[in-house]
């Protein structure tokens, strides 16, 4: 059976480990590298799906353990599937719940067959596994699907990562073997918490398993950048060449920045969303926490650079005043600006890696980029 | 002084009191009858200024009274006026804040030289009077203005009645006397409760006055729809014919209708935005309540007949899902729904009124609009 999505490789950085490539997907190709934004709940939290594309958005991220549990999969198949039903026909990715049970913290027991969890939102008793993960996003229907994978804490100990690890690589082979639909394609996730030897071994044992695709997982939950960076140096050698990495959960704009330097191709993150709906906007220097006094009576936009709906025809006097009003308005402009600023960075990249300019690129981001204002891994986002 | 709108009337029915027109003003020409969005505090909740030209709206409302405190008429005139602020070029009409300080009943105390009340945001002492209202109305810049008006409540005895019209004859006078801005058209506003013989004297004295337009203040605050009608019925004979009249407050479907066939030109109400964001939509039939069980597998959109975004695009399944799942998304579609509603609605009434087909529209809108589940003016929007 050939694979659902199929990656070609367009261009590699002859001085980092960044490559520039298209993913074909039954619903469309995709520029990589990518940035996806996140719509947990089918929906791109204040955005609607024509102004995603208005945005240049080329795929979306949503949540199998979310979309289990409200409306449920059954209803979404009933709707024709997760494009139907969202009315985005652009590629769609589900990750597999994994993540997110493993989030519940005191709510869930992980045992070898599965995750047995209480629903967050109502108490009510339930069970996912990797074969039931399979069968849910089979039904949901996105371009990709994810393994269902154990993800471990920072800091860890070396028995838990190894022992997460090891659950992964067994849990992955049961979603190969479960999944069956032919127009999506399953992506294993590789595990290993903050030792590089279990990364690589990680790495290697999935590449083994012939995923079309790889997420590298477990990291951005709490540890510095600079360890994260050092894991992604460590598995940089050992991907498969002709296959997407994805890196899960990782989405500012240095984070982004880096870690296609090391190789990785796709990414996503709710940051860029979630810190909007407060007010705190994404600029080419940092961060703009736009409810401060010093924007009361500043009429310029957001970021004279940048070509989104809310910086060619907003100011920030206005969108301070909507956010001091608590208008809904206010968290549209400031969503649409923030993921436009993402896309557009990843659009930057990837042109600087096709003109062989990468390393330019990277010292002019950091010449204008405040690092102490930007945002950091450590905190929540 | 030329006004500096005008009102141009283009056909009257010869069965019913309805006009079709076009109110001339600084930001361009107005189909009338109209419905007027609200835009409370410079925005139409969880709407842009683009999306409300997408809907075809022609003039959007503001407050005086909200304005004021936030973010201040000092700021909206440093910003270049309402206009630019908010980044809508078409007409803008402002009420005085008459209504609204009214109806902070204990915060209030109305004297003969205004109303001394405390801020609803932060419990600080305010006085606005006629002069005051004025003022902010010019900084803030709309092409309409309104006087500042005493209202008086349902049910309410005679002398109350009287003496809060006599009022607002009085206060109508100071604040013609203070308006001076060309740009910029000031409306008196009627009153006199549900006492016919009041609300004829008040329609006759500000007549009088010659405004460029008039507002038909207190009604709608708790009647029923019938007395409404009543005194709409007693005030029709005496309105100035070359003047535009605005009914305020008032947005249900019916009462839009009724209202234009007792002559009235104008309307605003907050009724469709609010009770979109609590998932109730408008229908040609009544209403929606799109969080019932019923639409959980309802694929098809709202409203078969509607060309709004919503209901080209989404379905009440998917909708409700975004209400169950509290998204903002769905309160923005439930929006753009029932804006457009109200807006096709008052196209059709004024394309009818051309056609002179005006009782043969009305009659056809009862037999598909179902009274028992309608909006009614007595319950709360």
């Amino acid at each position: 059976m050939p694979n659902a999505v199929q990656f070609e490789l367009i261009k590699t950085c002859a001085r980092t480990g960044a490559r520039a490539g298209i993913l074909h997907t039954p619903h469309g190709d995709i520029e990589t590298p990518i940035y996806m934004p996140v719509g947990t709940q089918a929906v791109v939290k204040a955005m609607t799906a024509e102004e995603m594309k208005g945005l240049e958005a080329q795929i979306i991220l949503s949540n199998t353990y979310h979309l289990h549990l409200r409306p449920g999969e059954d209803l979404v198949e009933k709707a024709g599937g997760l494009h139907t039903f969202m009315a985005w026909d652009r590629p769609i990715l589900t990750d597999s719940g994994g993540f997110q049970v493993f989030s519940l913290a005191d709510l869930r027991k992980i045992k070898e067959e599965g995750v047995h969890f209480r629903s967050h939102l109502d108490g009510s008793a339930r069970f996912i596994g990797p074969e039931e993960s399979v069968a849910i996003q089979q039904k949901l229907g996105a371009d990709i699907a994810m393994a269902f994978d154990v993800c471990s804490p920072y800091p860890c100990d070396h028995s838990t990562a190894r022992d997460a690890m090891d659950r992964t690589h067994r849990w992955a082979e049961r979603c190969l073997k479960s999944h069956t639909r032919p127009d999506q394609a399953l992506f294993g996730i590789v595990q290993g918490a903050f030792d590089k030897d279990l990364r690589i071994q990680s790495v290697k044992t999935l590449r083994d398993m012939d995923f079309p695709g790889y997420g590298i997982g477990g990291l951005s939950v709490g540890e510095p950048k600079a360890l994260m960076y050092e894991m992604l140096d460590a598995m940089q050698p050992h991907y498969a060449p002709d296959k997407p990495r994805y890196l899960m959960g990782v989405g500012t704009p240095d984070c982004l920045l880096e870690g296609v330097a090391r190789g990785i191709d796709m990414f996503d993150c709710v940051l860029a969303t979630r810190v909007a709906r407060n007010g705190t906007l994404l600029t080419r220097d940092g961060r703009m926490v736009i409810k401060n006094k010093q924007y009361e009576e500043d009429f310029r936009p957001i970021d004279d650079t940048c070509d989104c709906f809310t910086c060619t025809h907003h100011s920030r006097a206005y969108i301070r005043h909507l956010f001091k009003a608590g208008e809904i308005t206010g968290a549209r402009l400031a969503t649409i600006h923030n993921l436009r600023t993402l896309i557009r960075l990843m659009q930057e990249i990837r042109r600087a890696i096709l003109e062989d300019a990468l390393p330019e690129y990277r010292a002019d981001f950091y010449r204008r980029y405040d690092m102490a204002t930007a945002f950091n891994r450590e905190e929540p986002a």
